[in-house]
């Protein structure tokens, strides 16, 4: 029998207890003995719960129990999330989590103190919810040489804007309906400012490219200035606007972005709507992978917290080893990155085309008349950014999806 | 430096040199050594080629050299790879392959082998080509109760029948281009008939639901009886005809299929074109997942398999476990399977309705006015094949997608 430890009973942390007892005959058979969550620590009460029998306020609880192996932390933050993370590392036990945070500030140092001490400290849980991106990163696409990584990271944002585009809602609107739903938080720029995103794709391209890549250092953009008629624009163009977080070797460096972009049918992620998230992997010798799934949620999440568990526990105190090392990564310009843009425009056709050149897909919208919607050739996001801001036509510029994948 | 060797360098095999090759540093990083690969096995000769200097046509210059942890076993079929492979695990030897023949016919007795000698037999790359579905069912969905697995599983099929609904060209025709393109072989049966995909589900379904699922209890059906007016009508309806390979738990039991059917928007499988695969598994605590990318082709099926050599070269001896265990599966006969049909008619609507109830999505070709496609309400498949067997102005019917799914 394993036992194991619970810190932060919220969303997560009580999917991850019922997991382990829901599907306790499953467990027991892959893992070859019974896992047992021993002890939740939480601050609150839980009376008249599962979790009030095995519930204590005092981490020292956990900390100095030898029995329990591993423990999840599904606290959230970092404070006390990491100071207790790494006193558990410490003392030799494994460490599961959830928290994103957590993983992209001090990620480098809790693998190293895991290492440091033979313990594993694993993190599927993320991003992507219950996506097994990270396992696939660490342990399946091993012999690649990954050229990019984009995915749709938060759920939040996704949600919003799919119900802009089918319910021809504005943001406020479908903000609100969101935090109704319980899919955004009441504070939700983490989500709608894209931060959430940026920590993920920091860790994902830290795994994908071996090295550490700071989220500091990735250019973020959230979806709070994307309107309605940015949305009617999309649809006009057969496109989808997504919160993309994405990265990609260019030669021998590397670029990272999140931000709102327009993407279309050629992009298998123009698929995901709602709440789902979807990651993109392309490798020299294995091409374009996708790997689906629900991106938040109290289940899935834990179902991927759970599975980091079974794996220390099936490891049986042997650590499993990451491809995140703390060599920094550091990133070229995404300034120097080559696309179209869509351009939302209140000058004439002969004023955009003297300026950006042979322009597209120009679209004028009935509700619009008095501008117009177009795209630009491929070029630099310098040279774009350069026209565009002497430009005061210019209303509104969104990039288009990659370079190649432009018509 | 950990050495390994390659049996059987057509395709595959040629590929997994070339993968160790050409990304010998990504790989050396992860390892934590070089990966090379010693020896290469195979009755032809390659003059002028990398594998000329490796080459051996003496299995027991690898069964015999100490050096060698890890064998590569690329040659398809059973005779000599199954005796070949026994012969290595005894010798203390990992393998690993992307033989799904050897597989779904030897694979509980050459995991037990591999257990009883402390080895590996890994073979992720014998269902879903560079899709990492094996590892991610082994090592990731642990915590799951998984629920269904269906999936897109041969690209073959999935070209000819994207072809045919894209080009509207009759099967003959498609399957004609497949081989020129050197998508289908000379001998296509195995893919069109459907026993490829029947053997990648049977071996799926084993490690998702933790017992032995034998191939030959799998009912299958190919392609080869799907035409142009079938395409036509999948098309009137919103939908595609895709050959999916399916297992799933309904109550205590599980049924599997392989059989071309009808789905829709609702299923994100529609949206697989080509020689891509895509394998969707679902859990009680994940909820719906899917995997996406190249089934088949040199590079990505050989990344695959050096996956699992360097899962193995990691492992340092520590063998991977495998939730495959001998323990049989006896399927639920899918007679009482429940869903909607598609039926193509020749008699009136009043006589469709008289015999299966609430039809709809009546649907009149212009192409072919003397009969009527229609859809019948969920019904059992047994009670549907019974009333269609008795009728003789059915000229054809195909499954559509699952009851849940169907609107």
């Amino acid at each position: 029998m394993a036992k194991v430890a619970v810190m932060g009973c919220g969303t997560v942390g009580a999917g991850v207890i019922r997991v382990f007892d829901m599907n306790s005959g499953a467990i027991a058979r892959r893992v070859g003995e019974k896992v047992e969550v021993k002890r939740a620590l939480d601050l609150r009460e839980f009376p008249g719960t599962p979790i009030e029998k095995i519930l204590t306020h005092d981490f020292q609880d956990i900390l100095n129990d030898p029995e329990i192996s591993v423990v999840v932390e599904t606290m959230g933050g970092l404070k006390p999330a990491f100071q207790f993370t790494k006193q558990l590392l410490e003392a030799g036990k494994c460490v599961c989590t959830s928290n994103k945070e957590l993983v992209a500030e001090h990620g480098v140092e809790l693998l190293e103190t895991a290492r440091a001490h033979g313990v594993s400290y694993l993190f599927e849980a993320s991003c992507g919810g219950g996506i097994p991106i990270i396992r696939t990163l660490n342990e399946s696409l091993t012999a690649e040489e990954i050229s990019e990584v984009t995915g749709i990271l938060n759920g939040t944002t996704n949600y919003i804007l799919t119900t802009m585009a089918d319910e021809g809602k504005d943001f406020e609107t479908a903000l609100k309906e969101a935090q109704e739903m319980g899919y955004a938080e009441l504070h939700p720029e983490a989500d709608v400012e894209g931060w959430d995103a940026c920590r993920k794709i920091a860790i994902l391209s830290s795994l994908a490219y071996g090295g550490h890549l700071s989220y500091k250092d990735v250019d973020t953009e959230g979806i709070t200035k994307i309107d309605a008629a940015d949305i009617l624009y999309a649809a006009a163009l057969e496109c989808r606007i997504r919160l993309l977080a994405t990265s990609r070797r260019e030669g021998n460096g590397i670029w990272a972005l999140v931000a709102p972009m327009m993407i279309g049918h050629e992009n298998p992620l123009t698929t995901v709507d709602g709440v789902m998230n979807a990651v993109m992997v392309k490798g020299n010798a294995v091409g374009t992978t996708m790997y689906y799934g629900s991106g938040a949620g109290s289940l899935p999440t834990a179902s991927a917290v759970c599975g980091d568990v079974i794996e220390c526990v099936k490891n049986n105190g042997r650590p499993v080893s990451s491809d995140y090392s703390s060599g920094p990564i550091s990133l070229l310009p995404v300034d120097e990155v080559e696309r179209p843009f869509f351009v939302r425009y209140r000058g004439t056709e002969t004023e955009a085309i003297r300026k950006y050149g042979e322009i597209s897909h120009i679209t004028v919208l009935k509700k619009y008349p008095e501008e117009f919607g177009f795209l630009t050739p491929v070029m630099a996001e310098k040279t774009f950014k350069a026209i565009a801001a002497e430009d005061d036509k210019v209303i509104k510029w969104i990039r288009r999806g990659k370079k190649e994948e432009a018509e």
